[in-house]
């Protein structure tokens, strides 16, 4: 299947009911602890996903209805979320992600896009020139990316718990692949 | 962390709210596409989850608590979604689901462990000699291990879409790590 734009804000839609039955009220011992080093914790992914909302995916596709390729995106915070998690409980952090998808998904959807405008290009300061379409679907996918590396940090401190069962269990194989999912 | 069996059991609680919020009136487009091959699809993972409601957890935890090692564990059918899915949409297997966590959890509660319960011994037709304590935890990362699993088949479809993006999604990077998860 190649997932249609409805298809993509409709799982877009889903992604903070997902987070807030998985994080909401969970107790800190769990929402911040990471897989060692400077890994991140759920709190850490939460306020990664809002630094995406507020500077990342719709600020991305105005500046290509607007400007095409004329104007490169501006380059992406991947520490970001360190100033935005700074004093917030979880819950916090859950709603503002509530409040920015919900209103980038009304955006978004007001735009009526067309076919031919998945095909815009824009400048993506290290990738050169990409798609409106293939940015609007990598939103949905780094949605269900982060929601993987969720699984997995909250998996982590049971490596040692499950004994010989671990063998068994997929997520405690998976090692992440990048410092950030 | 060392999870306690109150935070495991809080973490399978959690779950059919999960999928319910990931998976409730997916389009069969996105609920029936797997990785390829014999791979699961969205709706042999709920499947799978609902035959381990009804013939692994608790079942195994009743023989442990009333027969020790004295009575190995029945085998689980790996193959036991076949049949629990035959001719069920998604949002039938959820409410399956949901109806036999709930009913698992009211059961594992009322048994009120203690610590000591924790330690007592069943035997595991393959893995041998095994604790009731590394069989709840095992729980708990068994349902994030098919939430990390999820979240890849749901993000299969978006391999081509994103163009170069990919390479900054990890869950586009995970490969699986068994045949079934």
């Amino acid at each position: 299947m190649q997932p249609t734009l409805d298809q993509s804000i409709s799982l877009l839609a889903r992604t903070p009911a997902t987070l807030n039955a998985l994080l909401r009220d969970l107790p800190d011992a769990f929402a911040r602890q990471n897989e060692g080093g400077d890994s991140w914790d759920a709190v850490a992914i939460v306020g990664h996903l809002i630094c995406g909302e507020r500077t990342d995916w719709v600020p991305r596709a105005r500046i290509i209805l607007q400007h095409g390729e004329s104007r490169p995106f501006d380059p992406f915070d991947m520490q970001g979320h360190v100033r935005e998690i700074q004093g917030k409980s979880i819950n916090q952090l859950l709603d503002e992600f509530v409040h920015w998808r919900n209103r980038n998904l009304i955006e978004l959807r007001a735009w009526k896009l067309q076919p031919a405008d998945l095909d815009k290009r824009g400048l993506h300061p290290s990738l050169g020139s990409v798609t409106l379409g293939q940015m609007l679907s990598t939103w949905a996918a780094h949605d269900l990316s982060h929601l993987h590396q969720l699984s997995r940090v909250l998996a982590h401190p049971y490596r040692e718990p499950v004994g010989s069962w671990g063998q068994f269990l997929g997520v405690l194989q998976c090692s992440g692949h990048s410092a950030t999912d």
